[in-house]
């Protein structure tokens, strides 16, 4: 295994470490609801969100990042796989299957989904909050600063958002006779991007972001970690919806084509192929310039690279 | 109008200001996720845990508690509201009326109003991290400290737990082969007044510790507001039992003696109204006695026999 291999392997085992120590459990927590919420959140996910929090932290501090940056690390995972669970419902995309196990709703049913979705959502912020555990106000600013960070990326300008813009173009809302119909109801290729920039990008700039936050990094590195984050989160989209084309179930272990079917606009939809992978290329070429830029090194621009060629 | 009712309706009406102010609007937030938002937190609800917010605010500060503790009042009630919206699901209570009015999920369809709680618990934490707007490192100290105070209470320890066990006493949870059926699946008195400390306990010890953490209240302080908070949330349950077995449909503003129908557990069900309607008062006075031990003045004491007559 080379050395990104390695890197990516032992962050990966660290994180599930951690998340086993701040996940609750009983008799603090429910049983059913702590089950399904580790159900969800061990469920072979590749970790490349808190991947990048760590990797974030490691380019500004050489030590110590483990402490600083993994509760922040944890917080994004479980906050995104919240969101997987609440995209699965069949209120939204309907999944009953996700990385080759049926969905949590089909599990547990729909009411424990929605409740073990908005339980790791409220668990993340708990983590954050809580972690590292210290009365140093260096810290203690740091913390806070990452609250506001996550919860801004989490919410209606980022994520939530994003899926609500989503599920409205796909037409999964009702409409209120009072809602003005229009421009909000199709996208084009501008509103592809800006949908996406919400839906996946927000999170992902956030854990970058989060993890030079905690580390201690200046304002600037924090900007350069934005810029990279979000031409990052951008490629990582592009790269899902050509997955999403050309992967074969087996090794997706989703539905594949789904994205079709749902009459969901992509990047190879309004683009075609040949030309989505160029702007995926392109906004790689984008976030390593970003780093360069910062004077930034470490290991985020060899997993901006290996995310581009990434297969599942 | 007496002292209470001045105090009560001021309180209202800067509560509904503040969190007209904290809420996100178009561009940032998309039109119809912002809508769905506004229209369960704009409800006509009776604001109950963010004055109690205040109040605890108010008895230990004598001014500057709209700037200090509104932001955390605003959140909790942003809190609430989510729940409200998730438990009205039909994948939950399944509840079509809500305060006379129709739920989020018949008007915005159930996809949207999942993402609607989902947005207003995100951006409860945003708007506790983000105000108010410090550097002073011992109100930021304050700040993550209430977000770990209410995120620990709305989580699975709190609030989600028990919804997640109200959930699975009625049958509407799928359990899992794996999973030991047993003793969780059926509540005695002593389990049912551990469900509510979750479900609605512990949101309201919450409003009332961090209004005494926002206010800058020594922790003893602190600890009594703990003690007022969990016998107010027991009887608050109480008498929201009682209310649904004597109330009328047109009065209560939803369906009432529901909760027999569905086979919940009730006090009254389980200890009659005459003894419910005692331990209610019981714990009213073991709530005040919380504040004189304290040596806590402000209108707490009145706001909790108010509570303990009100008939809606």
């Amino acid at each position: 295994m080379n050395d990104l291999g390695n890197y990516l392997q032992s962050r990966r085992n660290a994180i599930d470490t951690a998340l086993e120590r701040f996940i609750p459990t009983p008799p603090a927590c429910p049983p059913l609801i702590g089950q399904a919420m580790r159900y969800s959140l061990f469920a072979g996910g590749k970790r490349i969100r808190p991947i990048l929090t760590l990797a974030a932290g490691d380019s500004v501090a050489d030590h110590d990042t483990d402490t600083m940056a993994m509760p922040a690390a944890c917080a994004i995972e479980m906050i995104h796989t919240y969101s997987l669970i609440h995209d699965d419902l069949p209120a939204m995309d309907n999944d009953a299957l996700r990385r080759g196990r049926p969905t949590a709703h089909v599990v547990y049913g729909d009411g424990i989904a929605v409740l073990a979705g908005d339980a790791l959502l409220t668990e993340a912020f708990h983590v954050l909050a809580h972690h590292p555990e210290t009365v140093d106000t260096a810290i203690v600013a740091r913390k806070i600063r990452t609250v506001d960070c996550i919860a801004e990326a989490a919410g209606v300008v980022g994520m939530v958002g994003g899926q609500a813009i989503d599920l409205q173009t796909t037409g999964q809302a009702c409409l209120p006779e009072t809602t003005a119909r229009g421009k909000d109801t199709a996208l084009d290729g501008t509103g592809l991007q800006a949908m996406h920039a919400r839906k996946t990008g927000a999170l992902i700039r956030a854990a970058v972001m989060a993890g030079a936050i905690m580390a201690g990094a200046p304002d600037a590195t924090v900007d350069a970690m934005d810029s990279f984050g979000s031409q990052f989160g951008l490629a990582f989209q592009i790269v899902d919806d050509i997955l999403d084309v050309e992967g074969a179930t087996e090794e997706l272990g989703k539905t594949t084509g789904k994205d079709a079917v749902a009459g969901k606009l992509t990047y190879p939809a309004f683009y075609g192929l040949a030309e989505s992978r160029r702007l995926a290329a392109q906004s790689i070429d984008r976030a390593k310039r970003a780093l360069s830029d910062a004077s930034l090194g470490g290991h985020l621009g060899a997993i901006a690279d290996w995310m581009l060629t990434r297969t599942h």
